[in-house]
């Protein structure tokens, strides 16, 4: 590795990035697509496919083009997601079909995902094949991901499986697809790809689950609202798992507070203690610990240098260590 | 070539298709699939991936994946307009967003566009990244078409040339893709590649502005209502020239009726009438003619037997021949 940090490849990816997004006609197709990728963001996927190119022995330069790919494919799945979910802002700015229409926001979108897989043209065939295998396998399991919570919201019952189901789909799935392309343009061993894959698929796991858990439990340096997933009624993983731990009194309350538009402070305290006294709250922090301790065994099986394998890990580390 | 007709190409493609349509989770995701592709329609696209794949030289079966790919690119476009169109009908039954939902649609949609590359991974590397690349550059320009066509029907002037682009890019270009697509298949020079997709990106434009062409002055053999274009003030080609050819009375005559959401065969008769005196009938019936020369004179330039030559000229005069 180069030794870059986090921030150095985001700078390096930004700047490529605007490179990439030049004016074309028809505007109202175009515009709507260098505006959400503009809208920030910690860049997370294309700075991972940087450094997996890195991590392999490549220079990272030449895996700037499937970090763009990648961040697109991202994007993409924003712009449709929000009109799905009716969200009026993205990062604090307005949504594509909000700035727009909905007709914008779908056509753009679909230009994205189009984009997406011309933007690996850059490679050599075997390699062009390899990335665009990844990206397909991918991108429907996060259609499918996407289906799911849609179909989550309007049923009663939802097993914590399916849950796990889904955000493996819809969220962690494209974490691990981001390493294993910077290990694709960096031609490592299958097995090496396999690992960094796992490694990105647990991390994302982890990542969700916390950011579940810290929507309810987390303190607000993050800027964002506690407890706004509970006056969303969202089925997260407490939730669910409290359900299943509950005792009749318990579950009763529960579903009373889940089907109310309630948005007061004291539904958001009265759920929380029910996810403790369930014990729900402590099987979640066990399963992000799970998914943690799974994402760093898959880096040990990594036949990399040991001084690689330790920034790897502590990327990880920094990146779960927003508090528990 | 095997001297199928395009009625037996039809059937092969069909038989595969059905085979390739196999029920998967989530349902609402797939379902919407399988109902929009077994609703039926010509199966144009697909039958002329495997006429060019036959025509240079390849076993047609060969060809089945990538028509399948056509077909499959098509049918999203046709799921995604239909919601942009507020279409409740497509071929006589429910659109997908209207007996499902608007969400399911755009997401199934979206799942369809991958569906149409990982169609393609059925082929070798070189040929996959051939193949893929010519989807993409089609794929983006279908988009640019529809932002154009939707841009048009809020602009008040729009140029016969604006016209001919925006036809080019959402319907002909298409055409000319499925046929290189077989092309492609084939393995065959490059040289008869392009007049391939000349010949089809012409044919396409020239059954485009024919359909235009009848629906005001077709006989109703053909089941469509006579004079829908005009009843939804529709800036056709028709419309567009007979504006640039017009006087200052009929300009206004014109207006005012595409100003009014009248539905009165008197409307459809008097504009009708305008077309005619205008003469923008006759100039569209020469492009029709130009077009339909340019995409045979394409065929001329193919390096293929003589008896390849006249079925396909054959096939295109057919098209062709839905009466004027």
């Amino acid at each position: 590795m180069k030794n870059l940090s986090t921030e150095q490849y985001r700078e390096e990816f930004l700047h490529y990035l605007k490179q990439s997004l030049t004016a074309k006609q028809p505007t109202n197709l175009y515009e709507p697509i260098a505006y959400i990728l503009n809208l920030g963001g910690k860049r997370l996927r294309p700075v991972l496919t940087m450094m997996a190119a890195d991590l392999f022995g490549a220079d990272y330069h030449e895996a700037l083009p499937a970090a763009t790919a990648v961040e697109m494919f991202h994007n993409f799945s924003l712009v449709h997601d929000d009109i799905m979910d009716k969200a009026p802002l993205r990062r604090g700015c307005p949504t594509v079909h909000h700035k727009w229409n909905v007709n914008t926001a779908i056509l753009s979108g679909d230009a994205m995902l189009i984009l997406t897989y011309q933007l690996l043209e850059h490679y050599p065939p075997a390699v062009f094949g390899r990335l665009t295998q990844l990206l397909s396998r991918t991108a429907l399991e996060v259609c499918e991901g996407q289906q799911y919570d849609m179909d989550f919201e309007v049923r009663s019952t939802v097993t914590t499986e399916e849950y796990l189901l889904m955000i493996r789909y819809k969220t962690a799935v494209l974490i691990g697809a981001a390493l294993q392309m910077g290990a694709i343009v960096a031609a490592t061993s299958p097995d090496n790809q396999q690992h960094i894959y796992n490694f990105g698929l647990q991390l994302g796991l982890a990542f969700q689950l916390q950011d579940d858990y810290l929507d309810a439990f987390g303190d607000d340096t993050f800027g964002k609202q506690i407890g706004g997933d509970i006056l969303e009624n969202k089925k997260t993983m407490l939730y669910l798992k409290a359900l299943e731990l509950s005792d009749a009194a318990q579950r009763t309350a529960l579903l009373q507070h889940y089907a109310t538009t309630d948005q007061s402070p004291e539904k958001v305290a009265a759920v929380k203690q029910l996810f403790q006294q369930t014990g729900a709250d402590t099987v979640v922090r066990k399963a992000i610990a799970h998914y943690t301790d799974e994402a760093l065994a898959s880096l040990d099986s990594l036949a990399i240098d040991e001084e690689k394998r330790t920034q790897l890990r502590t990327f990880a580390i920094d990146l779960m260590d927003r508090k528990i």
